[in-house]
């Protein structure tokens, strides 16, 4: 099954010029969304992944499957105020200010094996962020999972310390 | 495994006087987040569930994992101005003002079964909203799973009609 049969390319979304990666058919195909889950987790069966975290809220809608097949828990890495223990935060540039991402300080220990994933790498700079995050928090950052990475956007250079796993490539 | 133990209280979230139900040490946990997933699926497992659908953000935590059990594909109910196609909207009252949630209005075919989930069922405000926007999609709601009631609140009177499955209670 190609799975960029299921990514719907629509044009000038969010705003003019940029052409927006759908993955909204695929998540909805049985067949598509089950293939999808087992590509981002197939290289980390074996790699005994405690946790898999993931970024609100597009990272939630693999994140939580990949964790149920990896037989792992669930780290949500979450926008600011939404976790109501002690948090963490990690600011991340955006075109206009910056906004931050926080994960409980209590979610992980220092040597946990965490597994990354994302919808979608393409600046890189959520990404770099969450990284940060584990970082403190002294996570083993296993490997960083994501289904499509938009190649020209060059987001792999501010995450390659880390083992990257992407599925498809535009 | 008793799933109430990784549930953790956290009074005066978001405001003075509400005991939040923190979900993340049983989301966090391999074997009660997998526990979770499954009682949430199993009323379901041989009701050819086509979708199962889900509301941003919580809510995804779980739909995705649920959507991979039962071989289901997964939609999105995403905030305003979210989803990049043509949408539809349903409005829900907040403590000030509203707020509206939207779906693809080719997610969904007349007659489709659709599983609806969250975490958690409080007044049912946005429950209501989601059920309003499948049926505008003319979906047949198979039921709905949630993982925790708050039964004081009785949201449920607000989704009477659909068969309700609710794995802990408070």
């Amino acid at each position: 099954m190609d799975l960029k049969q299921y990514i719907r390319g629509i044009p000038d979304f969010p705003k003019p010029g940029i052409l927006f990666r759908d993955i909204t058919p695929l998540l909805s195909d049985p067949g598509a969304f089950s293939q999808a889950i087992k590509e981002m987790s197939s290289p980390y069966i074996d790699k005994r992944i405690q946790y898999v975290a993931a970024v609100e809220a597009r990272g939630f809608m693999f994140g939580s499957a990949i964790a149920y097949v990896l037989n792992a828990g669930f780290i949500p890495l979450r926008k600011k105020g939404k976790l109501p223990h002690q948090t963490m935060a990690a600011a991340y540039g955006l075109e206009y200010g910056q906004d931050s991402i926080e994960v409980h300080t209590d979610a992980i220990r220092p040597g946990d094996k965490v597994l990354l994933v994302d919808d979608l790498l393409a600046t890189g700079g959520t990404m770099a962020a969450a990284c940060e995050l584990l970082e403190k928090l002294e996570a083993q950052i296993s490997g960083l999972s994501f289904l499509i990475e938009l190649t020209d956007l060059h987001g792999r250079r501010r995450i390659q310390s880390y083992p990257l796993h992407v599925v498809l490539s535009y």
